[in-house]
């Protein structure tokens, strides 16, 4: 590899260190890192930090000052053609004199995708894109499927023993996994822009579905960056059986209770800070899980973490709805007649579905399983 | 660590290199390796190949040569006292002229060990015992136990998807897990004394349950030299449900039969090449497990496989009787419906096992996961 391509690898693998900073704040905006070099020297970095403040590349040039004429610009996603509520970043990095951008990855809105860089080639600035693509790409797995698709990418997360059940017949379940695994899950849900869970799940543990900033094994400062927005909570109630009395109404955030019915007590869960949608099924008898979700996108939720019981988990599944399982596997056996992991009523091998196991890793005394569907099953 | 220190575990760990060359051959005897210094030169390497042949002290004596006076002999057990099948390993090395003896463990069996030593001592050999003890003694685990204990190290081995189901609700079964981690399951049984499984597992795949050296995914002289000795294969069968006519009875090697009942078609089996024995437990429904392992230990069995279905391999767990389980993991959802990892028919979380996972690791597609029950459940 030439010195230069290797040199640009460095360089965006640091900038990839800084968007990874605002993994937990950025939400509904990308995260995104920006270093600015001029003679193999940093002169600047920046990374955004939150929707409505300045982006990488803004933060990045006011470090740098006069020194960011005439230096190369690596940038994680490729720069802003648009004045949204900051103005286009090509434009400043124009202004400040920067010769070179090399970005990691297009805009993933395919009708705004090239713009940028049109734009700054037009300005006679070198543009390179591509690099350390599929590692930018992986940052903002929610922002690149909303913006390719208008669907949320979908986590569903899971608990179980090494035997796959979840709790015992009787519903006896809490704590299956230690501290470890579920300061991870408290990390998954901070990363979300929404939490959706099933009223069955929610009756049973009472659930409040926030993030709570002591259980994400977070520095301090982190911690707090993290929980200044609390994700969407959605309750997928189709019958409305979950109380307001209950702890999900009772926390701090935004709620949406989807359900089944055509005559909605919104005044009601209104006064309980709660919005209350119907989004039935063609067939009337389930939420729609899919409309849900394009409701979710078109309100600009990226990553969205399933949290819930085997039925609803089992429908987003078989629904083809999931782009990542997270599996956290308890090394206990809860026997057979416990609870399963997942509602998947198949009769033959045929139906069994294929995942990809992209990570295993020991959690505290549990492992995580991260693994993706294969479609088709 | 002083010099001398560091020496003697690099030797030694030689010597449990050789050793692990016996994993498929030494049984029922331990695997063993020996490595002679002299002047920080090895001189001489042996191992224990199969019984009745020559100790690992002996073969490294033998290509140590004249140069075996004044060296430091490496072993991975303490050298026998006692005239075998052949004569005892310590009056060799003494008669060698070896000035150092540096034994990894004395002789688990309890009755004699430390007798080696002792004979090595009385004639002004210097002994040290105890490196890399637990390396050593992970490397028989068996030939440990049996010595100790008089039980055989029980090994059982599962297959499952992700969700711990085992096969469909109808039985078809075959495939789960990929040809890598089938030829993993041929090398258990190939280091194994004894493989067994139930009736109801046999019927269901008519299983042979021998060692294939094509499936053993090693290079062909080792998986020759694998395959000279066949495990016993033991089959629980309460009742007598599996025909003679079945794969078990069609293949070479020795088989035997554990049933509950009080008349015997010994003959019958006989004929077939297997042996037949009654071993109910006290009520009389059941085979004794426990009385089955005593017996296998007591005819030299070492390490024992289970591999069969949920109801004997969760009934082997809930007698205690399971000293490590080898898991398959499957990156498969087989759903709700499929047939349970291990009948285990627990209804309060109190009952549930805890397990202590020594290893995970990738095998092809699938997952291997290595687990001990901790004891009390």
């Amino acid at each position: 590899m030439p010195d230069q391509a290797i040199s640009d690898r460095r360089m965006m693998a640091r900038a990839l260190q800084l968007a990874a900073k605002g993994l937990y704040s950025t939400d509904p905006n990308p995260r995104v890192g920006c270093v600015l070099v001029r003679e193999d020297r940093i002169v600047g970095e920046g990374w955004h930090v939150r929707a409505g403040e300045g982006h990488a590349e803004v933060n990045a040039l006011a470090q740098a000052g006069e020194e960011a004429r005439g230096a190369t610009a690596y940038v994680t996603l490729e720069p802003c053609s648009h004045t949204g509520r900051t103005p286009p970043c090509a434009d400043a990095l124009i202004a400040a004199g920067v010769v070179r951008v090399v970005a990691a990855m297009q805009d993933p809105n395919p009708l705004v995708a090239g713009r940028g860089l049109e734009r700054l080639r037009a300005a006679d600035v070198q543009v390179d894109c591509g690099v350390l693509e599929s590692e930018a790409a992986a940052l903002n797995p929610g922002f690149v499927k909303r913006m390719q698709t208008g669907l949320p990418y979908v986590r569903l997360k899971l608990a179980m023993s090494m035997d796959g059940r979840t709790a015992m017949a009787s519903g006896e379940s809490q704590w299956i996994t230690g501290p470890e695994a579920r300061a991870d899950v408290q990390r998954l849900r901070a990363r979300s822009s929404a939490v959706v869970s099933g009223a069955d799940a929610v009756l049973l543990d009472d659930s409040a579905l926030t993030v709570r900033s002591a259980q994400l094994g977070l520095p301090e400062a982190e911690a707090k960056a993290a929980t200044e927005r609390q994700p969407l909570r959605v309750l997928v109630d189709g019958s409305l059986r979950v109380p307001l009395s209950g702890r999900l109404f009772q926390q701090d955030g935004p709620v949406l209770v989807a359900c089944r019915l055509d005559e909605l007590p919104e005044a009601d869960y209104r006064a309980a800070g709660a919005e209350l949608i119907a989004l039935a099924d063609a067939g009337g008898q389930q939420v729609d899980l899919d409309a849900l979700l394009q409701l979710l996108a078109s309100r600009g939720c990226n990553e969205v973490l399933v949290e819930s019981g085997a039925k609803l988990t089992g429908a987003f599944l078989r629904a083809g709805l999931v782009d990542e399982l997270v599996v956290y596997m308890a090394p206990r056996l809860l026997g057979s007649l416990a609870r399963p992991l997942l509602e998947l009523p198949f009769d033959s091998m045929a139906q069994a579905m294929q995942l990809d196991v992209t990570d295993m890793r020991a959690v505290g005394r549990d492992w995580r399983i991260t693994a993706r569907p294969v479609f088709p099953f």
